[in-house]
């Protein structure tokens, strides 16, 4: 077993201090928790600070194999009572193990994959639930999405939350929060990019095939869709047809089934 | 303004007691919540006991619209305080306007779609986030599914989580749980059904098009996925082709891009 450094009870409310936005975004660093999230981070080419664990985590398997990855990466590692554990956890039961990263501060060309033949940017227009917005990011990582761009409009995305429903894409996907997104799909669009607006039910229904290779889908906030100002930089208004009843699908399986099928037609 | 009648303490207390599983299970009723839901459940088929509403609700243009809608289905309307309300009420800022429904008993045939030539059903395998069940119900609204089947172990389908979630398509779903899946998933393949089980990564990759006329897909836990002894029953393991790094797709994001391409490849 390897024994973790103490730390000091000021550092420790500086930490705690990591639960409210304001310091997240004026410190550019955000608290993530439990086993398979800090072993996402550790496993990124993101910053990890500190590593934080209880001494029950650090007598457990994978613990300890954590506690051996960050000392490879340089990663301080400190002990934390379970006490202190709750104090900085976000949720009621926590697993005793967090980690402090620091935002990646990520190239401007890693939201523009000009180089690429075939691209599929997410543009997200308000987006206000942490969970749709973390399942968001999930699903932009799962199908490859080159990037994802988030209005300031949207849930903030180093939230607890958003940070735990990506289940650790938000270490791989680059996605830009506060983005202008006006001028960005205006200039998509100068690059050779086709700017497709998710709308509920009036838009051209999303064809199996013939996609351009080049796309932005923006979707917008749960209750009042894409603003009026970005419908107005849609090359095409597209929604997922509907069979049955339901008044919209839900925004990120909308996400999963459009974005699914652009890869899906393009063979994968 | 149409006045509503006024109700017991002892009626009110009864009907708190539907916070809890055990009581909706005995009593086959479940509470809804918010105007959204209480219009869709008074636009559905389903049975409603009672109407409950704040003055507040009372003196607002859809209080009214909905107190005369309940009036034609000579639903009885009954008034209640803020505090009452919030009694009630599973949500931390009640929207003051409840509604008792009884669980719709369906006709075992409507769980069958045996009459139709093409059909869909989606089982599910002990999905236990509400948030999960309510919007795959959700999706299987918005595409049509003939069914879902609930094994015993999915979180209850009338707790306020999953209704809320649902967003009213449990009103239009024919839902079934407590399904017990494997003698289910035999009949269906008898009747000519397709078994697809999906699970994350090693099944065949999902085409867009090519599907059996009638088929059951079935979708496993979040963690676990789909149990040992269903998957036996499988015709063919299927997968949606990951491009990116996420472990896997939300069990809710999968249903929707898998029953979206089954239903788009039949031209919807």
């Amino acid at each position: 077993m390897i024994r973790p450094r103490k730390i000091s009870q000021a550092a420790l409310q500086q930490l705690a201090k990591l639960n409210h936005k304001k310091f997240r975004r004026a410190q550019r660093r955000f608290l993530v928790e439990g086993f398979h999230l800090v072993e996402e981070a550790l496993e990124s080419d993101w910053r990890i600070e500190l590593l934080l664990m209880t001494p029950a985590v650090s007598l457990k398997e994978n613990g300890e194999r954590l506690h051996e990855r960050a000392e490879k990466k340089d990663v301080e590692v400190a002990a934390i009572t379970e006490i202190e554990a709750r104090k900085l956890s976000d949720t009621v039961t926590s697993q005793g193990i967090l980690a402090v990263v620091q935002v990646k501060e990520y190239a401007i060309e890693s939201f523009w994959p000009a180089g690429k033949r075939r691209s599929v940017i997410v543009a997200l227009d308000g987006i206000s639930d942490p969970g749709n917005l973390g399942t968001i990011l999930r699903t932009c990582d799962w199908f490859g999405v080159d990037a994802v761009w988030l209005d300031p409009a949207c849930v903030e995305l180093y939230s607890p939350k958003v940070v735990r429903s990506t289940m650790g894409s938000i270490f791989r996907v680059p996605a830009l929060p506060d983005a202008d997104l006006t001028p960005m799909l205006r200039l998509a669009k100068k690059n050779g990019s086709k700017v497709m607006v998710a709308v509920p039910t009036d838009g051209s229904p999303i064809p199996l095939a013939a996609y351009p290779e080049r796309s932005v889908i923006v979707f917008g906030n749960e209750s009042h869709g894409v603003g009026a100002g970005i419908q107005r930089e849609a090359d095409q208004r597209i929604s997922v047809p509907r069979i049955g009843g339901a008044e919209s699908l839900n925004v990120a399986v909308a996400c999963g089934v459009i974005v699914g099928v652009i890869r899906l037609s393009r063979g994968v």
